[in-house]
């Protein structure tokens, strides 16, 4: 049976990661280590300057589980570094209840976890569901966690290339309705964020990052675009950064 | 005069923020907002579920400055989303007293501000200089300075290809020792952590993530490479972490 990690960034209590604990059950012997509140939106964490508690508790199914003071990338870091006695097939995080999408990537916690376990040498898969407003108090993780199984199993099966990570989103959709898995590159996100200065009870500024959800450019092949039509998106990401067609452009600039 | 933005992940009292300030005064007309507090590792934030306070400061050498409760990014984002009076031309983020090189750049404070920048729009430079263990105590910056203002003022002039960011490194030698500048790619970086579990006065255990400081691969054409011959290493980074090579061998998987 592998062994797999199951880790999240909205917290040990989020419906998701039980629904997604569940849909690893039926393919592998379950680890659950996440974090022990929401991280939504803080990025790929090491934490170095304070040590990190590890307790056990029960999820609402009755099942045991880890939870942790740390990120979500602290804890597949420490499951990796050898908290737990037995190594780790493939790390899963999620099932977060909003898309990460286009720029997304580097702010998401879900999508940071599955990259700390590339970084470790583990495969990783970050799993999220496009949620309408509406749906947002009580999710149906379904057809998220139908998808996450069938893409985790044949990752254990057929591995992924040294370093590659997996950022999946899944459409809102019934599982009859949607049509399908497309890989896709990463698309252009647009935020609308908006600065909103308020006064305290005693007269003094303070500042919200506020303004209405991102957007994004729905082109055709990118993450944004396919889930627009209905398809799974299933985005491969590496941690190379470089912009190569970056580089001759700044070459001509003559720096030495 | 251009209005340039200088930031760090290590504080509004480190010593290398207050070198990078002073350079920059000398290319234009410089706003420091800066973290209250040392956020290393700790990755691209964006602050949502709290608002952010912002104080007026002196720095060391007597000029005002901005310190703000969130992260790098969060105090970028604050610039750019309208706290200041005037539109930022440049954010330069820095001096990192340690090296940021490979992998480091997802979970560094510095280089997530530099991308912050990069989603706004805005050109940015993230700045770190190489500091060995026996000097970290109290970094000499002005090589490192040096180049920083040789950049920032290219940058100006020149701008940057469109959500593009620069990661600097900076070899510790005297300016006469660096052999000069090469646009490199990013590296491979070779982590040493290692989970130390220690027990509290209460007997109950606790884990540090510890172990040696990473090391690389000394690749040339690399971050890791280059700034390790003696030469400043430039690397263009983007946001587009599409694996690009792994679509073809992923399409061969057949997910439908």
């Amino acid at each position: 049976m592998p062994h797999i990690l199951v880790t999240n960034d909205d917290g040990i209590t989020a419906p998701g990661l039980l629904a997604l604990t569940q849909a690893m059950r039926l393919i592998g012997q379950v680890t659950v280590l996440a974090p022990d509140h929401n991280w939504s939106a803080s990025g790929h964490v090491k934490t170095l300057d304070r040590p990190l508690r590890v307790k056990e508790i029960l999820l609402a199914d009755g099942s045991p589980a880890l939870t942790s003071d740390g990120a979500p990338s602290d804890c597949v870091a420490l499951a990796i570094l050898g908290l737990l006695p037995q190594s780790v097939d493939l790390v899963v995080s999620g099932i977060n209840p909003n898309a990460n999408l286009g720029h997304d990537v580097t702010y998401s916690g879900t999508v940071t976890a599955a990259m700390e376990a590339a970084i470790g040498g583990v495969p990783g898969i970050a799993v999220s569901l496009d949620t309408p407003e509406q749906h947002r108090s009580q999710p149906d993780y379904n057809a998220a966690a139908r998808y996450a199984r069938q893409i985790a199993e044949s990752v254990l099966q057929n591995h992924l290339p040294d370093g590659v990570l997996l950022n999946i989103n899944v459409p809102y959709l019934p599982v009859e309705q949607i049509k399908g898995i497309k890989l896709t590159r990463q698309g252009l996100r647009v935020y609308r964020d908006r600065l909103e200065r308020r006064l305290d009870p005693r007269g003094r500024p303070y500042y919200w990052i506020g303004g209405e959800s991102p957007t994004g450019v729905e082109e055709e092949g990118t993450d944004i675009g396919m889930l627009a039509q209905g398809f799974v998106s299933i985005t491969p990401l590496h941690l190379d950064l470089t912009a190569y067609a970056a580089l001759e452009k700044l070459n001509a600039l003559g720096w030495t």
